[in-house]
């Protein structure tokens, strides 16, 4: 097209579409076009606006890192990873939840019962529950890999003083589906804001935050994976999570426990002195389609 | 919001912001989130699609230094940066059309009349015309910067064996407004494919060719500066330039001329023996409203 204006900008460039591809990558690519055009019309974007807009895009390349991926965090604070969670959601199962920057590969196995709070000070959390298939029949054999911030709000992989995989667990579900450890109870945490997620934040006037949770990705032959987190009902960011992870059956009640009502069966190297937190987090797994 | 939905995902989005944050940036986020999750929605995006997304991104970041920025590429061959070109084109003035990501600082003084060919192969190529406001005024002291590819379809810093400066230059009107040079007529030619713009041309079936062109900023005070372009009418690509840049008023002809017939004034060292191209192509600069 000799002569692009801006009503047929969109049009053109679905035009130039060659048809020996794939109509997926096509289809995507086209609609992609078509919102980022509309939004470029709607404000109006200045030319000032375009170049500020591509240098965060730069800044958010060079800050990224094996450690810390930027666009992650930033496609979060967008809210285009939980939309994308939500989108692909199985009926009847567990909501998703994001993924975040945080997690490793190869998490250390943990046996059921096992302890990841170790020496970290922080208050003791026992958390506990089963996998269940969309009927309530016990998924044994699932993996569990969890993950969460320490009680000073950083990842190992933000923090030079943990070792990469504290707080990290991959863990096998029983023969009834269940699981269960105890860790310290994981807290409230900013997402990384000293870069252009964090200028966007400052550009909105949001918050950093974050409420308290855990990560899980739950995986088993046959079903659907599931990422997703658990929250405990009285987080005071619970209702303005900055990367928009939460959904009501994720928000759990941390239940306080006297000392003496620790259960067995759990591998914690010292006695339960003190009162602990107990909660119980149970998981429903959509069969995968058989295709 | 305790539970957020895909359906409201884009109102509990703008409910974050602050109040007391510049409202053309809150406006800004707003639109772009909008169409992001509308973009997302309308193809219901799955997880796997939105991490080779990321991937892309990321590897755009990687492979972005300063002589080659992917990021305004991806932004030239999505149809954006064309699009913010054409929303902030002045009436009556010549329109503006890509920069890309070429431009170099710093270039060469040449006066009017000087050369930029020099010993390279190539068509030879007289360029002159004038620069005048929206009344036909002559706009003395504007100063026009130059640049285009050498016959091998290379810009200077996409070429080691050229010099940083080759084919670019910085020229002043006179004060009948007018501008000329001598060049090598320029190619059409590929933007850079092996990156991930090449990734997203091959998955819709676009080539990478853009028809040739000589890239002009043109300043002058009191007047918006106009980044634009010229195009001659007989080149294959127009009907299909990967980067949406052509526009009818920027298409000029490149008439073959006599030997005999080449003017005096001009500042080749050699004399001229063979057929040679002229091309006439004046710029209209609208005024700046005064804030």
């Amino acid at each position: 097209m000799r002569n692009v204006n801006k009503d047929n900008i969109t049009e053109v460039f679905t035009g130039y579409f060659g048809e020996d591809t794939d109509p997926r990558a096509r289809e995507i690519l086209a609609s992609l076009a078509k919102h980022l055009h509309a939004f470029a019309k709607e404000v109006n974007l200045t030319h000032e606006e375009w170049r500020q807009g591509l240098e965060l895009a730069q800044w958010t390349g060079k800050i990224t890192t094996d450690e810390r991926n930027e666009f992650v965090l930033l496609s979060d604070v967008l809210g285009l990873s939980s939309l994308v969670d939500m989108l692909n959601s199985r009926p009847d199962a567990t909501s998703s939840s994001v993924l975040g920057p945080f997690h490793v590969s190869n998490p250390p196995v943990l046996e059921i019962g096992g302890d990841l709070k170790g020496d970290y000070d922080g208050e003791l959390l026992l958390v506990e529950g089963a996998v269940r298939d969309t009927n309530g029949r016990p998924v044994a054999g699932a993996t569990i890999d969890i993950w969460q911030t320490a009680p000073n709000g950083l990842y190992s992989s933000q923090d030079p003083n943990q070792d990469i995989h504290s707080f990290h667990a991959l863990m096998t579900t029983d023969a009834e589906g269940r699981y269960a450890f105890t860790t310290a109870r994981p807290v409230s945490y900013t997402v990384p804001d000293d870069g252009p997620v964090g200028k966007i934040l400052q550009a909105a006037g949001r918050h950093p935050w974050r409420p308290s949770h855990l990560h899980y990705i739950i995986k088993a032959k046959g079903f659907h994976t599931l990422v997703t987190e658990v929250f405990p009902d009285d987080d005071p960011y619970l209702d303005q999570d900055t990367v928009f992870g939460v959904r009501n059956d994720l928000v759990m009640t941390y239940t306080e426990r006297r000392a003496e009502d620790f259960p067995k069966g759990f591998k914690l190297s010292g006695k339960v002195t003190e009162p602990f937190l107990s909660v119980k987090f149970d998981l429903v797994l959509a069969v995968a389609q058989i295709s």
